[in-house]
């Protein structure tokens, strides 16, 4: 499995400083190896794949002062009552309770992934280093109705990410006005509407982020308006490049889409191919932006 | 958005026989491109994208008798509160409450999708036209973490799909063995390890969807074992022609695998770059025989 997913981040051109596998740790555990990654400086982010925690005290410890320096993003897989069985044939491990892995990774600061993308979306939009510090999220789009399933998606406490959309101000909405076409939304979910350009996605992403009441930027981008071109990376990652506030990327489509989506990859800039991961990515920034508040406060 | 979508559908090769974008339906409504749809013989599986649903009690009316023909895929766009205010600044509409919804789609027989994949995802199951009668699941796989992972999505309630994994027989388990190899697990999730080659994955394929305990069967395979190659899509091919249960395939990986993935898209075989996409699918073949079941026994 570690070569698939090492297969799959290849083509999505993810950089890895480090691949572990460490098969049924005879010898070396995953203490060691946060330990090791700790003080690796080639190492952004660290993402594990766990059937088991041996230590736990030891290891909720050792996960909290490697949370400090830079992020974990963890599937504990044999969540389920059938699932520990597996793991069990799988492995031989004990895969613990599900109640207990929580509390654990709570308290250690790491991210849970439940589903094989997760682990590299959240990964990638951490690798950025932006941190939301609130739960205030700004849509900006081109297509109405994928402005719509990134709202379901992101407010949703049952189904979705249970975040909140940001009230924009009303200087915010008075420059949009200005920018927007008449029949464009000055209001969040931001609508660019067919009539979008990169150009204008520059100069509403500028105002979106000077924004006070704005703590992250979901930005879906489909391609297809006649406006819009490859230009959208240029302008996008003008303002990426100004601000501290996360930008996140979200276009569906074909061929010419992902030519896109990889062009955002390279430069830095977390991408996806579909809203709703893009949503989740920008949860798992939120995550992060409490947990260093959190522990800052507790010095 | 829609244009989006039919590009993500041309690189998946999937096949469409009509794409209608209806715009704010001044004239033409859901109800009337049903009826349409539900007797164009080119037609197997209907997908929906709906902000509103304007006449209710006829809706459901028109849904539920083309359902008995073909299975109808909707995502219902607005079931959030912010959402639905997203919909009403989008094309005027009302969203209408979500419980409602709910309701009226379970009596119409339509399967719900929440995310942009599901709707595809959900409708190439379905386009195989093979029915899953019945909740018992086995999961078969040559590497252990991916067979656990499934394993957490299919039997989870809360994050995943609260289906079952199939107890298989005791006769099934004998021939499992003599497949295998001897650290290999002839239980549920069954692992043929990295052991596994083509020929093994069609004997076990024949082997459990002869099991009266099965109801479905999603298939992992990843191809980085040195045994395994292109070859497999012509020995799971083999069985799925032969069964009437569902046979779902899951790889994840990079291009080589992206290519076989197509090549069981090609031979109309569903396929999927991630398990927990597999899994889901499966839940709508399930849910898809419980309303036909149902809808039979109501006469």
């Amino acid at each position: 499995m570690g070569v698939a997913f090492l297969d799959w981040l290849a083509i999505e051109e993810v950089g890895i400083s480090v691949f572990i596998s460490y098969g049924n740790k005879a010898d070396v555990d995953e203490i060691d190896l946060l330990e090791y990654l700790m003080k690796d400086e080639n190492t952004r982010v660290v993402t594990m794949y766990l059937e088991e925690i041996s230590k736990g005290r030891e290891f909720i410890e050792v996960a909290r002062k490697v949370s400090m320096k830079k992020p974990i993003v963890a599937i504990k897989a044999g969540r389920t009552r059938a699932g520990a069985k597996a793991v069990s044939s799988h492995t031989g491990a004990l895969a613990g309770k599900d109640e207990i892995i929580q509390a654990a990774f709570k308290k250690a600061g790491i991210i849970r992934a439940y589903e094989t993308h997760e682990l590299f979306d959240y990964a990638r939009a951490l690798a950025a280093e932006k941190i939301a510090w609130g739960e205030r999220i700004v849509i900006v789009t081109d297509g109405g109705g994928a402005g719509v399933m990134a709202t379901d998606k992101l407010t949703d406490k049952a189904r979705g990410v249970g975040l909140k959309l940001a009230k924009l101000g009303e200087e915010t909405i008075r420059e949009l006005k200005e920018i927007l076409p008449p029949f464009g939304i000055p209001y969040n979910p931001v609508d660019l509407t067919g009539n979008a350009t990169p150009e204008m996605y520059r100069q509403v992403l500028e105002v979106v982020a000077r924004d006070e009441e704005v703590d992250g930027i979901v930005t879906i981008v489909l391609i297809h308006p006649p406006g819009m071109n490859e230009k959208i990376v240029d302008e996008v990652s003008k303002v990426f490049e100004k601000t501290d506030k996360p930008i996140l990327v979200a276009a569906t489509g074909g061929t010419p889409t992902q030519k896109v989506l990889l062009e955002f990859q390279r430069r830095g800039i977390p991408s996806y191919p579909e809203v709703e991961r893009a949503v989740k990515a920008m949860a798992a920034l939120v995550e992060r932006g409490r947990f260093l508040k959190q522990a800052k406060s507790k010095g």
